[in-house]
């Protein structure tokens, strides 16, 4: 079944560019390449798998889901960049800014964040959706993206680069820095399905459980992964903190909280499998 | 009468700052820091007084005006970065960057952006607008300060770094670069007023007009002042283009062109001697 969803995310990102003049389509090809990176699509996803869960036509959600992956698209590109983790690489293809240049990749990235906001308002027109639920997502999205959401988790990931981070430092961290993004996806969902407030509860705790299993999946992956320039640095991981065993535990423990979470939605079957299988993937 | 207005722009854009939990209040500091910096506040007056010639009440815009000035202090941020402009002063203080560190900037410029559609979504808690308005301004905003507005100018700004600019290309560039997120700014002021197709659509002629006169005139500033380093650069300016004297008169017509296209509001004294003010500024 998640074959057909995906096909309709990938329609759904490019058919949302931006719609610009001959002078300015070189922006677009920069989008392309950057949406185009192989990325699993985590987060349109779980946008989509919610409005059905929460009673909605997936089909409704799908302008959310390219809006979040717009925002998740522009934090890679701006993460890349040689003042924040200077990666030459990513997903085994040039960084954007080793591919168009610094610069270049700077304002591809201010454009995507600019315009998931606008894919945002767009929705209106394209789907089943009101000006209101629009509005709603706008204001979930902006609040977890930015200053007290993602950004924020950048800004304390920054702070910590050089010194050792306490576990509430890490999962404070990591909760802004991965969680909040997945709780925009998760949250989004349920506003495009015009889910109550029970609902889009549960959808946050379940995000939030997730986004940290996810992100000690991820340090346990890079743990495994010998050629890792993280554990070099010597930046704390939940691994580094915690040990392998315990974090192998942890990201259980999260992943059940965010199971049990879904008992707020009748029909939450694939939920939970995308879930648990998150938490066995092997990269 | 702007004194009262100015007094309420630089209220709303303090009291408009992201609710931030101790481990981030750094990153507001970074963001006033950003928004104190001594502009002109060109954009948010425009945008308050568009909003009372349009017949609405100028408070109801606030909010949409403040959104404006976010963005516009996202983009001196990033237009300082090392890699794009390497300002290390701005209003004679330390840029961002050379203040806070590069990667810093990034994040406060970026955290600056996202919280602009945040401040669009909460107007309508804050002022008699409704989740049509506030979506629409969404929509405009997002359309005029991303890659088919300011940033696709940035964009052809970098493409000419190097490079002798034509006439038309000049035009097309500063449209964007500078005219588009003033033509946010008037655009945002009718919305909030409720007004209709005919003052919106003059609102983009007055504001296109002006931005090019605005750009003009910066020229002719720069010109003016020797200790200027784009003129070092021999980068492409109106100067450069046209000469002193045509860029002169060419800042004049476009000033009266944006005067003129004011005859579809009833009450435009203001705009019409705001226009005029700006034209003949000093610095």
């Amino acid at each position: 079944m998640n074959e057909k969803i995906i096909e309709d995310i990938e329609y759904t990102v490019k058919s949302c560019l931006p719609a610009l003049s001959a002078e300015t389509q070189g922006v677009n090809e920069m989008l392309i390449y950057s949406l185009e990176s192989g990325g699993k699509r985590v987060r349109p996803l779980l946008c989509l798998m919610f409005c059905r869960a929460a009673g909605g036509k997936a089909e409704n959600a799908l302008y959310f889901a390219a809006a979040v992956e717009y925002i998740h698209a522009y934090s890679l590109i701006h993460d890349d960049l040689p003042c924040m983790d200077n990666d030459d690489f990513r997903r085994g293809r040039l960084s954007s800014h080793k591919k168009f240049g610094e610069a270049n990749a700077l304002l591809a990235g201010d454009a995507l964040l600019t315009h998931a906001f606008h894919i945002l308002a767009l929705a209106q027109e394209s789907a089943e959706v009101t000006a209101s639920q629009c509005l709603s997502a706008v204001k979930e999205l902006s609040a977890l993206a930015g200053a007290s959401g993602m950004v924020g988790g950048q800004y304390i990931d920054l702070m910590y680069e050089n010194k050792e981070a306490s576990p509430e430092v890490l999962f404070t961290m990591d909760s802004l820095k991965t969680g909040a993004l997945i709780e925009a996806a998760c949250v989004l969902g349920c506003i495009a399905a015009s889910a109550g407030s029970e609902k889009i509860n549960a959808a946050r705790d379940f995000a939030r459980n997730l986004g940290l299993a996810f992100q000690i999946t991820d340090d346990i992956l890079e743990y495994n992964d010998e050629n890792n320039s993280d554990i070099l640095n010597g930046k704390s991981t939940y691994v580094s903190v915690f040990g392998i065993e315990k974090a192998s535990s942890l990201a259980a423990d999260f992943t059940k909280k965010a199971v049990d979470s879904l008992s707020a939605f009748q029909n939450a079957d694939e939920l939970r499998d995308f879930a648990l299988g998150l938490l066995k993937r092997k990269k």
